[in-house]
């Protein structure tokens, strides 16, 4: 799964979530997430700009498998998920092959659709406001331009490549 | 998870089933087994004598672990194993980590249950048949007397503490 991805600052999530709605945009949901951040037992991530986590939102858990960023003008990269029955027992699995949590990222997302870009508004513990805009599966140009046009038009300024775990770890 | 376990070789797996059955065991159900072992990206598992692998049993797919030998009279050791609700992503995830396919061991397994003991008849692709004999989270002592106990018993000679996958390198 390619995901296309712009992130851009903004103080003002409220705001910008009115102009959204004004636009057709449609509320999907609330959710809180936190992401635990694990560490390759031979590999620093940081370097490869890989990244591994478990996301826990609401009940599940997630493990997520994030590739170096392809596109020099987005945050374009492959992603991989699965499901996590028991998240208990996958964190001792990871911990026994030698991966290590190394910080978590705690959010409140809101999740709005507005036609094929998935708008992400996230209140992110630590740091300021952030809008995350994606599509998936698109060609990356395609994406890109697309996600690049509504930034502008939604007055987003300042595009924001580093992750928030980078964001955080920098602080 | 501690898994107390012993191993021998057996030719006659049939017997070994009537003898069993008129010993009161209870037949649980035949199972065939895909198990796929994978190497880590840093560490010689055949060296820190751990495993990993993902093993395909009917429609469901497991991960499982399995940490080193504790005991020398027997294949006591630590195993933690989670579901896997979408294979092909799990197994994506592992091989953008580093882990590769090195073999698969393909087996149909009988399993009984005598008492606290889980009996397996195994017959394993390449290799002869096996009985394995496992007992779970017993003080080590305790269930390894019972299991050689039991191997004495059932007549098993010899016991066998390669794994399957250590077998059929070997060949």
């Amino acid at each position: 799964m390619l995901e296309i991805e712009i992130k851009s600052p903004c103080d003002d999530l409220e705001g910008m979530e009115r102009k959204l709605l004004a636009r057709g945009a449609e509320l999907l949901g609330e959710v809180a997430q936190a992401d635990l951040y694990l560490s390759h037992p031979c590999r620093d991530f940081a370097r490869t700009d890989e990244a591994l986590r478990l996301r826990q939102e609401g009940d599940g858990v997630t493990l997520f498998y994030k590739g170096p960023k392809i596109d020099p003008q987005s945050k374009t990269r492959e992603e991989l998920s699965v499901d996590v029955p028991d998240p208990a027992a996958m964190k001792l699995i990871l911990e026994r092959l030698g991966f290590r949590p190394v910080a978590e990222v705690r959010k409140v997302r809101r999740n709005l659709g507005l036609g094929p870009v998935k708008v992400s508004l996230d209140r992110v513990a630590g740091l300021s406001g952030y809008v995350e805009l994606e599509v998936q599966d698109l060609p990356v140009e395609e994406g890109r331009s697309m996600l690049l046009a509504l930034m502008k038009e939604l007055g987003l300024e300042g595009m924001e490549r580093r992750s928030y775990l980078e964001l955080l770890l920098e602080k």
